[in-house]
């Protein structure tokens, strides 16, 4: 087992009729930015129950967060922050809107010149941040309990995260029956991603470290269990409750204690995103089993144990064709052609992305950037 | 699933070498108190390596802290803290020094009259204590990563607990390396510790949790791997180190969020180290399978779902027979019989005093005191 710092501080309040929690949660002197998306919470009610639980506070309000949040919208924001001297910000959605509140909180208190650098440095040199609480309407990317944020930049066509210590939510209130009214492809996502967060943390190579990897499966089981039944039955209270806690539990930095860990797929997704608009968890969808199939002795370990474990299954390729079938029955495909998006294309954007940038990927360090391009083309 | 909060703000520093940490986590301006045992530290190098992370601040020292941590003993630390002005405690050891240290902690700030108070609330009221760190030597507690603590007082034979959010560490370093030199005696103390934490929050009823229940068998199945094997061989770090993390996770409150619990082991456990003097460990593995036993129908599910998941039985008794032969064969006895204590006596002496107190045990509430000498006497 390696060395590790585990430090999660973020106050996870969760259950039904949790929002009016709050009342008490949010510092009441000062002014609050709430920040939300489009109008789908105030179609599913949360709009108004936030609105109600703060009625004694100073809200400021920011929409228009987009679903892979922009660096321009968030200034947008961070210039509402400072002109109303906001001192809290309040996210109110999924991982996009939680992930601007992170990067709002943090350019704000930035001294530099171009707050952009955050993102730069994947947030190395980060320590201040204006404190942030959550209430997550989309359970997938983690980000309601970690320090960790994705920010997009449309005028590079850029992708990147940054990860803080002051990142953390203070608080973060998760009511399952928010969820009810999420699309079904919204759901599927949020399954697949906090799958592929899983295996980004756990399919590597055996590390003596056998806690963490049961805990691991235990998160993939629990979703292999509740999956299909939470897109199938949107109000079945309790398999909704399952899956939003797996997601938060997939990526709050616990599962990945001492271990190796691969984010590789995350990555590579990161960039079709942004040249393809392709939705988060769809590229990753694409790219897993293709790493999984390239890098197959070097995880062949691993695999096995998560296909015996999982699945029930022998060799590492059947593992691997169990996780797609997985995702192909909650009505994710895994191949390029879903999309009409030519691989070859694909490979060659990817590749010089990462040339320039200088990017190798992998828990061995030898995913190149004409590897990774040879992944893709697999993925037809 | 059951509403919950969980929130668990201590900073888990975990690995070789990293009592060196100890320089930059303690506040440097302020007295601190090093509160230990006896001198298990002088031997083991651990002492010698917090003084001199510690070489630049003000070190009181307090030693001491018995096994079961003594009220009367920690009134005399509190007289020390308050006339040093101490600002900070550092406590290095197992359970016993981290719980002596965190009831220190709260007394050096109660207002009221009788800190005892603090124990008899089990710490409801409590909301003001000094900053603990803690450098763990002991995995067995969970102490390390909790706002619990358990103080006995010699005038009355009582021993008590209180947890509050205030008695968290701020921060814990579990170094596998520190622990290579227990006594046989307490590393098997300290798994079946472990196992009956875990089994606490797990061995009640179906809850519609099934993430909760796998992560509790993923620390199950850990100490089943690693139990035995760093018996044997205390050398070994990975086996080691597993088994530390195992100690923390089990009761850092994660396992338990939303699911109902069941402490009736330990209330009565407790009780029995007061009158007779048992280690805390050698308690629970008489108790547990008695209460098991006598709860068969009601725990009949989960000790079906546990025997299948953990030991690859089919029947609730077969469960608990797996549990305790796990038990034997680390060298824990699981009746009365190898201490020599009168079964029928302990039954008499705890019942007269959950009587006295009104104390009813159970996740169904149905162990009154009478139900509790029936499990007690059954385990002769």
């Amino acid at each position: 087992m390696n060395n590790f710092v585990y430090n999660n501080p973020t106050r996870i309040i969760f259950g039904k009729d949790t929002i009016r929690e709050l009342k008490s949660q949010v510092p009441e002197k000062q002014p609050v930015l709430m920040l939300y998306g489009g109008g789908s919470i105030k179609r599913n009610g949360v709009y108004a129950q936030v609105k109600r639980a703060l009625k004694s506070h100073r809200v400021v309000e920011f929409s228009g967060i987009e679903a892979n949040p922009l660096y321009e919208t968030c200034m947008k924001a961070v210039a509402d922050v400072r002109r109303n001297k906001v001192q809290f910000i309040l996210a109110v959605g999924g991982g996009s809107v939680l992930d601007a509140a992170k990067f709002i909180a943090a350019a704000a208190c930035y001294k530099g010149k171009d707050p952009w650098s955050i993102l730069r440095t994947h947030g190395a040199e980060l320590t201040t941040a204006l404190p942030v609480g959550t209430v997550l309407t989309l359970p997938a990317t983690g980000s309601e309990s970690n320090g960790s944020s994705v920010i997009s930049r449309a005028a590079t066509a850029e992708k990147l995260h940054f990860t803080a210590d002051c990142a953390f939510p203070v608080f973060s209130i998760l009511d399952p029956q928010t969820t009810v009214s999420l699309p079904r492809k919204q759901v599927r996502n949020g399954i697949v991603d906090t799958t592929v967060h899983v295996m980004e943390q756990y399919m590597t190579y055996p590390a003596a470290a056998p806690l963490q990897d049961r805990l691991a499966e235990s998160i993939l089981q629990t979703l292999v269990e509740v999956g299909p039944g939470t897109l199938r039955n949107p109000e079945d209270y309790d398999l909704r409750a399952s899956f939003m806690w797996s997601a938060t539990l997939a990526l709050n930095t616990l599962i990945g204690c001492g271990v190796p860990q691969d984010w590789s797929t995350h990555m590579i997704g990161h960039e079709l995103t942004a040249f393809y608009g392709l939705d988060h968890a769809e590229t990753l969808a694409i790219v897993m089993p293709g790493v999984w199939t390239h890098e197959l002795k070097r995880k062949e370990a691993k695999l096995k144990q998560y296909g015996k474990r999982v699945w029930d299954v022998r060799t590492a390729r059947e593992a691997i064709a169990k996780t797609e079938r997985f995702f192909n029955a909650l009505g994710m495909p895994t191949r390029f052609g879903a999309y009409q998006i030519d691989a070859d294309e694909a490979a060659r954007k990817v590749r010089s992305r990462f040339a320039e940038r200088g990017t190798v990927l992998g828990e061995h360090n030898n995913l190149t950037p004409s590897v990774v391009a040879a992944i893709l083309r697999s993925r037809a």
